[in-house]
């Protein structure tokens, strides 16, 4: 019952996305993505123990081969992009850069200060972007030229996607915030948001059963309880926080209209999963969003990020959560085992919200970055089509409940004229015809509205 | 002499503006605005102290009737519009709607992760908002179907009017920010603010004096310490804080560049009303702005809030708080009764500002909603008037000093041009010759500027 | 190795760009800039210790002279501009202006409430600006009519120049933030940014050897550890705090596109200068900065801050904090004297990043301010060339280690046509035909893109 909170001098760590700590092992994750994983291992005996083995390998064994190296330095962070690794030793200020195809290295020493240390770095086939504890952004090209320096709220975590650069800062006087921005030598450079608030909680801050299940090792290893930051496959910041919810910041190349969407909390889709029981050794440890698929390792056992040998990736669909767990049945299926039944009501809702998501961070990157596989229209044009249905079943339940003020602004929100079209028949068939005819006038007077825009 | 603070975990509450806690009674406001209040009376005897009865009541008793109703649930949030009143459970997020007209009602649940709570509800007659103490906002229609989920830092206080919604958040990592935005399915969403700096102070780290005058009850109630939020009549979010100050946001709908105005220090008004003395047990507690009228209640008594039955409603003049109280004198009237005398150049000078702030936020408004109750072109006239005529009081006080410098700045800011004609008649009065002749240059300058205009 | 901080309720103190303490002796300064600095000395024996003499010197004996007055109020704000000082006592809130010329003064008290201070004035030829601990900004003009109040974050320190505005505010729940803006009667006010993140730290977050260093009465007396906050030569805010490092805003003019960057650390540039000895008893108390040039105090001994008599001012040349200590050679010179060799690459890349920094600083003014001294175009050109020759010299590096893909990127960042022409002759000479072929081709399209655009 005493809740005075100890602040703590937070200690800056090097951190780089999907990485995991040593626990009481002699092996960890440097770093972890879509491509592969970076692993590194003790190899000194006794007090030479800062001699290690690094190995990068990769889940697409026919693109790439694993490679090792004798590491002297003990770097602890390491960006992996599909053309090569940086690796950085945060104390003595080390970049080491290697491309996959072992033609280029080169190593270069970052200047620290005094207690300075190096928190994160991020690769890119563009760019090198190096963050560090006192909030000193260093960019560098590809083979190690300066560019840039410009000071900022302390570093804890960097990804980045081309030019792009996604950068999480905390200090005790500036908050948790987040910048994103380009640097690009022909279009120019651009910030889309600087140390703007990121809606995320400290582990310390989190309340004590959150805080035991993420264990003050993961706590002490990652500060913020940061599990991944990355950028979607479409191109958008990712946040993948100590409550295992995935964060998606939609609109952020309007100036001032980002905003963080809530694309999926992977506990309760673990809870649905092992339909409605509870699962304390189960976790989702994340590598990569495309489209809408969580591509994560699932990790079973004590502790919440994956260990040795790596397993299998998984993969796992988005979905907004909207779910009351009070209100979702627990049945039984046909050989007697337990078995959600979700109400239609709310599974609507949930697509209706996840459709409208889903196309406006589509339609944002399409207009922005043009088709980045091709058959970005076509996925548009069926999540048009899961808007309107999930609104139809909405429109035919408020029918069916006469709730016609309802129906009616349910109508006002479907995008298609074959689903108003729909509407009119569910309206007529409930012989709700005042309904009917009112969503007739929608129709009608966004025909007009048609013509008059030709 | 310690000055150390302890830091507490911040605890959030449910938080509707104008409420105010149950102290040691069994009734309390669950909301007050300029329309009505909604209050709950606990009627649960022994144990099952959860049942209470909720009544609705109004000012304009012409245009409303009051009801109640029996409340199972523990409704400790509540909206009131025109139309209707949304009430809500913070923990066990049950929101339930009802029309004033009693024609239509609903009731939903908002899906809550472990420990979180509702923190704050807004309705309008165009949507609904709930915002909660992890940070997650959902915005629905006002037949509760969900339109929106965003994650942002914990909300403690939501305003709302028409399509527009100001939030206020807190947490220790992120600090006392407000967000003001806009989601109109006609004309799209945008942000004009997204959790910037609110100036207000947390009661905690008021003085002591301050503290104690506020009571720890009304902090524990409303731990921002604010006493209500609202839009003013004209559209201008305001916060009325634990230092009885009115502050409205002006220059909102351009980028960047909204700021915070004073309008009005209530204690100081009290203060000038009682002419000079120190009142301890006089208390503004708001309840809307209309113009340039706080609608308060007048708290007489020990407690900052107002108690049962609900006193009628007073009214307050705006006044920036620019007095300086030692250069105030005390006087007596003819009954030999304490009087307070203004300074006239004191006056003026508030005047001047106040006209400015005044015009500037009614100029806003006007251009961008166009007229709201048709009077506005009148009021910006008289605005104007007000606005020379403290400049001239101020520039005859800078003749009579031989003060030609600052006559001339004075002469400067004078908006019509019947104005600079008097700033003339009275530099000719003071014989001073030069200033008249220089006066009369500005005049002709702008009567050329216009020519050229035109 | 206990690693708690205590959290102290933060004291606000009355604070003036390049101000110092009492220390033990009975005279300060109350401010210092390019072109002076006021002190006071306490005169008051016994218990009127309020009673000091206020003295204004200058820089530039031949433009002014100097004066001083006994002091009444125990003035402990001041603002020195080429016209005239302001002064203020923050506790009482009373201003007083005076022009060098003696012709004009005046005084004026700003409204405070309880426990309000005054925390920083600013004066510049067209304005006065005045804020306070509550965070109350109020603007006045040269005579001390007011024109503007708004709340913000509380203020601890203000620069200002012509209609420009550098606020920076502190508050634990607002953090460590800078507001910056421009209010002009004639061309409106405008916000460029608006309490955003102040990339510096608080005394009491700092490492411990540099709290020692900085000591606990300065820290105490400036509690952002800020020695001085100022606009530039050419309008550019700057910031230089306890870490003893130069910043300078840049962008600032774009919304969104500011940054803060570290233009020198001057602990290093005394290392440097100190031929690689570690140096405790030297320090840079800054003045203001010309172009490329801090003006400085060069302090001796214990304290970190100018003591009496004032010592001449020295001047110092801008250098990126690029440097590499541990690759940096210490060589003997012809009388054996230790001396320190910066490699050749190194030395280039700083000159290549500053190079880069001072023309966009410099760009940026030119375009929105015109010329402020005549010869800026031809400084351009300086830097355009000096940007060239620093490349030029790692293009000759990465070609004399074959490093082609490199030299390849160090050419295309070349400005030139001449500078590409001398690039394809290194090449040449360092027999890699292949590389002379590319850069040709870079020279080739550039051509043809001039010619596109006519």
């Amino acid at each position: 019952s005493n809740k005075e909170i100890r602040t703590q001098r937070f200690r800056y760590r090097p951190y780089s996305p999907g990485g995991t700590p040593f626990g009481t092992s002699d092996r960890r994750y440097l770093t972890m993505n879509n491509i592969g994983y970076a692993f590194t291992v003790k190899t000194g005996e006794g007090s030479s123990s800062s001699r290690s083995t690094v190995t990068t390998s990769f889940f697409d064994l026919g693109r790439y081969k694993e490679y090792h190296f004798e590491d002297l330095y003990g770097y602890d962070l390491c960006s992996l992009t599909e053309d090569g690794a940086l690796f950085a030793q945060s104390k003595i200020g080390r970049l080491h850069y290697r491309a996959h195809n072992n033609v280029e290295s080169w190593n270069k020493l970052v200047p620290l200060q005094n207690s300075e240390k190096i928190t994160s770095v991020a690769a890119t086939s563009k760019k090198i972007v190096v963050g560090t504890s006192l909030g000193y952004v260093r960019t560098f090209n590809l083979f190690g030229l300066p560019l840039e320096i410009e000071k900022v709220a302390p570093v804890v975590a960097l990804a980045a996607q081309d030019y792009k650069v996604f950068a999480v800062h905390f200090s005790p006087h500036h908050g948790i915030t987040y910048t994103l921005f380009e640097q690009n030598a022909q279009t120019g450079s651009k910030y889309y948001n600087r140390e703007t608030s990121l809606p995320i909680k400290l582990p310390v801050d989190l309340e004590n059963d959150d805080v035991e299940e993420l264990s003050e090792t993961f706590a002490a290893f990652s500060p913020l309880g940061i599990k991944s930051v990355f950028f979607s496959a479409y191109g958008d910041p990712c946040v993948f926080g100590a409550d295992d919810v995935l964060l998606v910041l939609s609109r952020w190349r309007s100036v001032a209209q980002s905003r963080w969407i809530p694309l999926m909390d992977t506990k309760l889709e673990l809870w649905k999963s092992s339909n409605g029981r509870e699962v304390k050794d189960l976790h989702v440890w994340p590598l990569g969003l495309t489209f809408n698929v969580l591509n994560h390792i699932l990790v079973k056992g004590h502790h919440v990020w994956p260990d040795f040998p790596m397993p299998l990736p998984s993969e796992m669909e988005v979905r907004v959560p909207m779910l009351i767990k009070s209100e979702i049945q627990l049945g039984r299926d046909a050989e007697n085992e337990q078995e959600l039944q979700i109400p239609v009501q709310m599974a609507a809702e949930e697509e209706f919200v996840r459709s409208k998501f889903m196309s406006e961070l589509l339609t944002d990157t399409l207009e922005h970055e043009g088709e980045v596989y091709g058959n970005e229209t076509q996925i548009l044009a069926s999540l048009n089509a899961a808007y309107d249905k999930s609104l139809l079943r909405l429109f035919a339940t408020a029918c069916s409940e006469q709730d016609i003020g309802k129906a009616l602004t349910l109508a006002q929100e479907l995008k298609q004229d074959k689903a108003l079209n729909a509407a009119v028949k569910i309206a007529e068939r409930a012989e709700l015809m005042n309904l009917m005819r009112r969503v007739n006038d929608i129709r009608e007077a966004r025909y007009e509205q048609q013509l008059n825009n030709v």
